[in-house]
C-alpha cells in the first residue's frame, strides 16, 4: 500500500513538476549582508524586491552557475570571487561591489553600498559581454554626442528654448534636464555626484548621496565609476531577464522614432508579424537559443545578438554584444548611409571639410575611418548565415542587393537635398557653415535634416528589414520625394523676398535720383 | 481498493483544479426575467450572449459578491435591493433597471426594457465608483466640449466641411453625424429617444426607439435617464472584464493620437517594454492588486485607478475612479499645461480676458479654478507612493523634477508661438480676437494649434511616463522647434504679400498722379 | 496490483494529454521524395525545416483531410490526385507539382522542382479559395498598377530619384530593385527567370535559376507559371498557421500606412482592443470558427473572410476569399470613395475624361465599371449580419448610416482640394493634365494627394472600423481641414510669384518705353 501511495506521488509530483517545472529550482543560500537589505526594502519597495525574486540572480549562485555546460552558461567568467560564488546574487553582491572606484558609494545601516550599478560592476561575472559592448557604438552614444559639436549643435537647436522678441526668434541653449529628458535620455546622461543629503526615514535621519544625471539608464551613461554603459538598459531591473532582452520591445524604447525606426518596420515585416502572431508558443529563456524549435521567426536579439544553434547543436550564430559586428552598413545616415566606423568612439572622425562627420557633406565616405570592403564581406556573411537558416540562397542574395540598391539611391536622394540647401546658402537667403552659423537653425536646414535623419533612413530601415510598407508612404520615398519639392519652394520663396526687396530698393532709389 | 481509486481521483481531481480552477465557480441561478431573454437572444446575438457568460456578472449573484471580504469586493454598495440579491446580473437586470427614468424605455415582448444602461444604473451595486467618476473632468468631457465656446471653435475648424468657390473656402459647420463620428465618439454624444419605430422580427412586428447620438460609448455620455458618462467606455460590454480594463489597450482607444499620446508614449517607456514582454504570466484579475507578486511593471491603471496593495496586504493606493487625483498637473495643454481644475466641470472657467480657458492666452494660471500647491503637493505625494514600491527615492525625485522643468519648458515654447501669432493678428496678416475672427481657421492658427495640442503636450506626456523616444523626434521637442521656424516663414510670407500689394499700389498711383 | 499500475498510468497519460492534445496527432507518412529533400535541408536551412513540421500540412495527409465533416475541413478540393493523397504534405508535394508549367523549374539532385510555389500549385487541395481570390482585387494589384499609366505616374514619382542641376529637379525614373522594394513589394512584382547559375554547394556545383523579382510574396504577385498571387502572403510559410491568417498582425504587412490604415485604426477601436486585450485565451485554430465561444471580437478575418458560426453551428458567414464580398464601398479613395469596382481588373476602367480612374476628377462615379446599389445592398446585408452577431440592430444602422455621411464628407474635402489645384493649373501656377504634365509632381499636386490618399482615406477607415481617434487628430479631420488652407497658402504664395514677376517686368519695359 506504501509503495502504492509512493507511485501515485511520483505521478503526481510527475505533474506538478511539468506544470511548475520553472519554479522548482531549489534555492541556495542568501548571503547576510543581502538578507539585511531585504529586512527593510521588501515593505520600502516591494515591487522591486519582488521583481529580483522572479530573476535568476536570486535562484542560481555563481558557483552553481559555472557548473553548467559552456554552451549553456549565461555567465562568462571562468571563475568568480570566492565571497561571492556560493550565495545568489542578490542587492549586496552588486550594489557593494568596487566601492573603491565608486563616487556614489556611501555608508548605509553599517554597509557600504553606491546606487548605481555598473558595467564594470557587472563584468566581475559578465567580462566577456561587458568587453564585447566596450566595442559596440552604444557604449559611446553619450560622449559621441556630447563631443561632437555638428551633432551637439543638432541636438541645441531642437532641445534649446526659442523666444520671440522684436520679430525675432532667440536660442537659449537647453538646460541639463532637458538635455536628460531628450537626447541623452537614450543616449545615456553623465551621472555625477553633488553631495550628500540628510532624509528623514523610518530607521531615523540618515544621509545619501544627491546625484545629477539621475535617473537614467541610457546605453552609453558615464558612470560615477568612470565605465560607460547601462546593462539595465536591455536586461531591465530588477529581474534581468532573458526573455525581456530578447523580445523586441526592448529594442524599440530607443528605437522606434523617426530617426531610427526599426521596431516600426520590423512590426510590419513578415518577421514581426510572425512573432505577434505566434510568439506565446515559444521558448524565450533556453540557452542556446534554438532556431525553429524555439522559436520560428528572428526578434532583433537573434539577428544581432544572441547565440543561436541549430537542431544538432550546430552553432548558427556566436553571442555578441558588440552587435554591430554582423552589419556591413550604418544605415542611420549621419548624414548618409556609409560603412561602419572602425571604432566605436566616433568623436576620432574628421572628414576633408574637417568637420566630424563619417562623410562628406556631399556623401563621399571618409574611408580611413570606415571598416573596409573586406570587413564589410566578413559581416555579411556572418549576418547571410542567420537568414540561411530559413531562407534559400536566391532569396537571401537578392534581398541583399535589394538593400545596397535602396542605400545607393536614399543616398542620392540627400545629395539633392544637401545641393539645395548649398544652393541657398550660396545665394545668400540662408546662412550655413561659410557664416559660421549652425546648420540647422534655419526652416530649410531642418527639411535637409528630416531628409536624411527621418525620411532616407526610415526607407533604408524598411529595406534592411524587409518592412516594406514603412518605406512607401509613413516617412518613406513618398516623403523623400515631397520633402524635395518643399525646399524648392523654400527656396523659390526667399528668392522672391529678395526681388521684392530690391523692387522696393529701386522704387526709393529714382525718388532719390530725380532732383 | 475504493480507498485507493478514491485517492487516485483526489490527484487527478487535485490536477484538474489547478488546470480548471477559473471555471470551477458554481453557477448561482440566473432571473426568470433574463431566462426570457436568453431564450430569443442567445440566438440573436450569439456573440454579446457568450461574451456575457463569461463574466463575473454572471457567475456570481451580488449577494455572493457581498459575502468577500470588503477588500477584495468588486461591489461597493453596503446592500442591494433584494430582488437583485440572488440572481446574477444578467440582461434583464440592467435593462430593466430605472424604468421610470430612462426616456429610452419601451415595452419588449411583454418586459419594460431600455437600450443604453448609465452609470446611474450601475451605482445600484457600483456607488462608490459612480460617485468618484462624477469628479473625474471624462464624465463632463462632452458637455465641457459642447458648452465652451473656445472649444467648439476648434472643433468645428477640424469638422466642418470646406468649400471651394470664387477662389475662397466657406466652411459649413459639421453636421451631427459628423461630431459623433469625431470628438464626440471619445467625448460622448448625447442620446436623444426620436421616436419609435416598427420593424419586423423572427417574433413578428415589433417597436423599437429611433435613437440619436447612438451607436455610442464615449466616456461623457449624455444618457437618457440625464446621467453622464458611460462605464463601458473601459468596462468593455458584455463581459465587464476587470482584465481588460486594467491593461492599457483600454486607455488607447482614447489616449494614442499626438493630442492626448499617453499610450504612444507608454508603448516605448521602459514600464511600457516590462508589459509587452512579461505580462502574459501576470495575474490582471486579483483584488486587491499585489504589486509585485501580479505584476512588476504598471499599467495606466496601477498609477491612475486600482487598489494596490505590497505582499503583505498594506495598501499602496487606494481605488478611485476620480483618476486624476494623483495628477497634480494637467499635462493636456488647454493651451499652456496647467495645476488641474477644481471642478470637473470646466465650463465654468473663464480667464481675464474672459475666455472660457484655464489659462491666459499667455499662459498665466486662472488660479481661483486651478487646484493649489498645496492640493498638488498631496496628489504628488499619493502617485509618488505608487513609484516608490519600485523605485528609491533619489530615483522619484530626479523624476519628477525633470518633469516639472519639461512642463516649463513646453509653455516657453508654447507662448513663443501664441507671441508670432499675436504678431501676425497685429500687422494685419491673420484675423483672430480683436476681428472676431476664429482663432483656429487660418493656416497660422493651425499651427500655433499644433504647437501645444501635438507638440507640447507629446513632450510633456513622453516626460511624465518616461517615454523619451516619443518626446524627441516623433512630434516631440524637434517639431515644437521646427513649428517656430514655419511659423516665423509664414509670418514673412504674409508681409511679403503686403509689400507686394504696396508696390503694385504705388505703381499705379504715381501714373495716376502725373496728369 | 498490476490494473492498479494501468490505473494510474491512465490518470497519469489523462493529464498529460490535457497538456499536450495539440501535439498527439499521429503522424502519417512523408513521401520519399520529401523524404530526400529533408536529408539536406534539415540542416541547410534548419529554421524552415522546423516551422514546417509545426504546420497542418506536415501533421495531416489529405485523404485523412477529407475524411473530416465538410464544415470542417481545410481543404476544399472534392479529390485529390491519388501520388498526392497518402503522404502528408511536404517540400516534394509542392515544390514539385505542376513542373511543366513553371519556367522557374530545374534538376536538383535527380528531381525536377521549382522554387516559386502558386496558387496554381495551391489550388490542387484549395481550389474554391483560389477560384475566389482570383475574383478578389488583390491578386490583380500587381497588374492594376502596372497597367495603369496613372497609378505607374504616382509610383515613379515617389520612387524615381531626384537631382538637382542648374537650379532645377530632374526625376530619374525608378530602376527594378527600387519598385521592388516599394510599391510592389505589397502589391507583387513579376518573378522571371533570369537564366541559370552554377554554386559550389555542400553536395558539390549545382546549378539554380536566377530569378529576378525575387524575394516576393505581394498579394498580386506574377509568377513563373503565369498565375497571380501569392498564398504565402497570408498564409506565411511555412507553418501555414490558420492561427497567424486569422490574427490583424498579417494584415498589417500592407495595411498599416497612411494610405490604407486599416490596421492603425483597428488598434484603437474597441474591436482592436479586445483582441489586445484578452486574445490569448481564444481558440485560433477552430474550424469552424465559433462567435463568442472560440473568440469575443472580430479581427480582420472574421468580418472580411472566415466561415463563423454561432453556438448551434449555425452559418453566420461564409468562407469568402473574395474578401471584398461583404464591402459595398471601397473606401480606399482613387481618388474618391466609390462603389467596388465589377471586375478586379481596375485597369480596364475609363472615365468620361478618358483616364483609368473609378471616378471623374471631380468626384462622380464611372457607374458602368462599378458595381450596383442591389449589389451594394447585398453586400452592406452580408457583412452586418456579422455585426449583428454581437450587436443590435440599432447600433447597427447607426453605425452605417454615420459610415456613409463620412464616406460623403470626405469626398467632399476631396473635392475642395481638387478645385484648388485644378485653380493652379488654371492661373498657369502649376502643370496639369491639360500640360501633359504629371500630376503628382509639384508641391500642391502632393498635397492633393495626401488629401485623399492619407486624410480622407484615414478618416473612412476610422469612421467604418470605429476607430475614431485615428480619424480626428492623426491623419484624420484636423489634416484634412489643415491641408486645404496650406493649399491656399501655395497657390496665394505663387500668385504673389507672378505678381512679382509682372513688377519686375513693367519695371524694365518703362525704360524700354522712354526713348
Amino acid at each position: 500500500m506504501k509503495r502504492l501511495f509512493g507511485l501515485i506521488m511520483v505521478v503526481a509530483l510527475g505533474c506538478c513538476f511539468v506544470l511548475f517545472e520553472r519554479e522548482s529550482i531549489a534555492s541556495p543560500s542568501v548571503s547576510d549582508a543581502t538578507e539585511a537589505c531585504l529586512t527593510c526594502h521588501t515593505s520600502i519597495h516591494p515591487g522591486m524586491v519582488a521583481d529580483w525574486r522572479k530573476s535568476l540572480h536570486a535562484q542560481v549562485s555563481p558557483e552553481e552557475a559555472l557548473k553548467k555546460d559552456p554552451m549553456s552558461r549565461r555567465i562568462s567568467a571562468e571563475e568568480v570571487p570566492e565571497d561571492l560564488a556560493k550565495t545568489v546574487v542578490g542587492c549586496a553582491e552588486c550594489h557593494m561591489l568596487n566601492s573603491e572606484k565608486h563616487k556614489d558609494t556611501f555608508e548605509h545601516n553599517g554597509f557600504t553600498v553606491h546606487l548605481v550599478v555598473t558595467p564594470e560592476d557587472c563584468s566581475t561575472c559578465h567580462p566577456v559581454e561587458v568587453k564585447q559592448y566596450g566595442k559596440n557604438l552604444m557604449s559611446h552614444a553619450a560622449v559621441n554626442l556630447d563631443n561632437n559639436p555638428v551633432y551637439r549643435h543638432l541636438a541645441d537647436s531642437a532641445n534649446g528654448v526659442q523666444t520671440f522678441e522684436n520679430g525675432k526668434l532667440t536660442l537659449r541653449p537647453p538646460d541639463e534636464e532637458t538635455n536628460a529628458d531628450s537626447c541623452f535620455y537614450c543616449h545615456g546622461t553623465e551621472v555625477k555626484v553633488r553631495g550628500l543629503k540628510s532624509r528623514e526615514t523610518n530607521m531615523g535621519k540618515m544621509e545619501f548621496p544627491i546625484l545629477s544625471g539621475w535617473p537614467n539608464q541610457g546605453v552609453g551613461r558615464i558612470n560615477p565609476d568612470g565605465s560607460k554603459g547601462s546593462c539595465a538598459a536591455c536586461h531591465t531591473r530588477h529581474q534581468f531577464s532573458i526573455e525581456m532582452a530578447r523580445k523586441p520591445h526592448t529594442c524599440s524604447e530607443c528605437h522606434k522614432g523617426p530617426d531610427v525606426p526599426a521596431y516600426g518596420v520590423y512590426e510590419v515585416s513578415k518577421h514581426g508579424n510572425i512573432y505577434s502572431s505566434l510568439n506565446k508558443g515559444w521558448d524565450f529563456k533556453e540557452v542556446p537559443w534554438r532556431i525553429g524549435k524555439d522559436f520560428t521567426a528572428p526578434t532583433c536579439a537573434v539577428c544581432h545578438v544572441s547565440l543561436t544553434v541549430d537542431e544538432a547543436n550546430e552553432i548558427i550564430s556566436e553571442r555578441t554584444h558588440q552587435m554591430n559586428d554582423r552589419n556591413a552598413w550604418r544605415l542611420m545616415g549621419l548624414i548618409y548611409g556609409h560603412a561602419h566606423p572602425k571604432s566605436p568612439n566616433t568623436s576620432l572622425i574628421k572628414n576633408k571639410a574637417g568637420l566630424p562627420l563619417p562623410t562628406e557633406l556631399t556623401g563621399e565616405p571618409v574611408s580611413m575611418f570606415l571598416i573596409d570592403a573586406k570587413e564589410q564581406e566578413k559581416r555579411n556573411a556572418a549576418m547571410q548565415k542567420v537568414c540561411l537558416a530559413c531562407h534559400s540562397e536566391s532569396w537571401v542574395t537578392g534581398q541583399f542587393v535589394r538593400f545596397e540598391n535602396t542605400l545607393k539611391t536614399t543616398n542620392e536622394m540627400t545629395l539633392t537635398a544637401t545641393k539645395i540647401m548649398l544652393e541657398a546658402w550660396n545665394k545668400g537667403v540662408a546662412k550655413g557653415l561659410a557664416q559660421n552659423d549652425s546648420i540647422f537653425n534655419e526652416a530649410i536646414e531642418k527639411k535637409w535634416v528630416e531628409q536624411w535623419l527621418f525620411y532616407a533612413n526610415s526607407t533604408r530601415f524598411a529595406s534592411a528589414m524587409a518592412g516594406a510598407d514603412y518605406g512607401v508612404f509613413a516617412n518613406g520615398r513618398w516623403t523623400l520625394s515631397k520633402n524635395l519639392q518643399e525646399m524648392m519652394d523654400w527656396l523659390e520663396f526667399k528668392l522672391q523676398g529678395l526681388k521684392v526687396q530690391e523692387l522696393q530698393t529701386t522704387k526709393e532709389k529714382p525718388k532719390a535720383r530725380k532732383p
